[in-house]
């Protein structure tokens, strides 16, 4: 099992049974997710900015307008943290105390190059549609060199990354379980809504292969897990 | 309409249109999140932490161990960085180019103080717990003071702060248009599952009033708006 090296930075020194280091649950949680939150520097002051990304191997990608600040801060930032979260549920207790929150993130660092070449960039983006929606790329036209000119594409090796999870049920006090109060866990799931068609297209085009797993009702883990497990 | 002041740090360069600065559109997204990332620096390093939070007019608040080494740096930062951010949605367009995510999201900045006295520390944690689940506080004991010793609460008056918002449909060239292809949103929702009792409490004790919004099937926005529109 592949670990990242643990520093300063990803130690765990709160309850370490609820993290990990290694590749498996660390990409789990990351192939789970859509957005993550870029923390980075600028003029010595933190700046966190939400960002659709993906993974290939030990590398985090996105992507943002050619003239955004924020990605050139980003790409000139000699340290960034990306983190990604996911809310699994609440978790009530007897006591305020015992009450909590279900969840798993991953904490990475590492540093981000632009992407140069447009021929990169066209495969690194397509590879964030095919993330998404495997084989959606064959269903639509190219991307202009014009379109690919007018983006920046950022690739950051994972240096060093944490996971942490808080699963499972409610855990109290030995006095308190004695008490007489409800206790209990509401789990929390990103759920898919039905399928908005554009109005502008033709009645008889037929909904694409790339999104038949996201039926209404579907559980965005289930659908995303899918695409981990595949690639 | 109260508005926050607009700096280098929240000004919108692009797409100002999806941008706002006031203080119903700022709440708004920030009472409907359960989890902020809070960005602060360590060393000069970035780091970005996934925090449960609360917010009382214009401040926001988070708590964690007292022991925490990332509380003390948050407390000791000159300016956090706090994120929260919302995904509704999937956007695919009939080019790469087009395709979208719809999210609202929120940056704020502040400076961060720690709550030093032990009866506002009990105000504050009985708020958060309130805040998500009306009434909790009284189906619950007291916290005690020993717990409130264990941990540390922050409050963070917002300095700055801007929304963006990505809402809508699908935005596509007039060239593209005329083209075969699918396109349409598929929204996203955090939605609540089946609630599962403690199985240590006794058959008898019944599911109390504050989470009698905590439907399985209701979704997150509508639970936790109510509450906001109640405050």
């Amino acid at each position: 099992m592949s670990e990242f090296p643990v520093s300063d930075r990803t130690r765990l020194r709160r309850r370490p049974a609820r993290g990990a280091h290694d590749e498996a649950s660390v990409f789990a949680i990351l192939d789970a997710g859509v957005i993550a939150h870029v923390g980075y520097t600028q003029g010595g002051e933190p700046r966190v900015t939400p960002t659709a990304y993906w993974r290939e191997g030990r590398a985090l990608y996105w992507h943002g307008a050619a003239a955004s600040r924020a990605l050139r801060a980003q790409s000139e930032c000699p340290l960034l943290c990306v983190t990604v979260t996911h809310v699994d549920g609440f978790v009530l207790g007897r006591s305020g105390f015992a009450h909590s929150l279900l969840y798993r993130s991953v904490m990475a660092f590492g540093r981000a190059q632009r992407i140069e070449q447009r021929a990169d960039k066209r495969r690194a983006m397509d590879a964030f549609l095919e993330r998404l929606y495997p084989g959606r790329t064959r269903e639509i036209r190219p991307v202009h060199d014009s379109e690919l000119d007018m983006i920046a594409v950022l690739s950051m090796p994972i240096d060093e990354a944490s996971a942490k999870i808080r699963s499972g049920g409610v855990n109290e006090k030995d006095e308190d379980l004695a008490g007489p109060g409800w206790a209990g866990v509401i789990p929390l799931q990103p759920t898919l809504g039905e399928t908005l068609r554009d109005e502008r297209i033709a009645a008889h085009v037929a909904t694409p292969a790339s999104i038949a797993e996201f039926r209404a009702g579907a559980r965005l883990d289930d659908v995303l897990g899918s695409r981990g497990r595949r690639a």
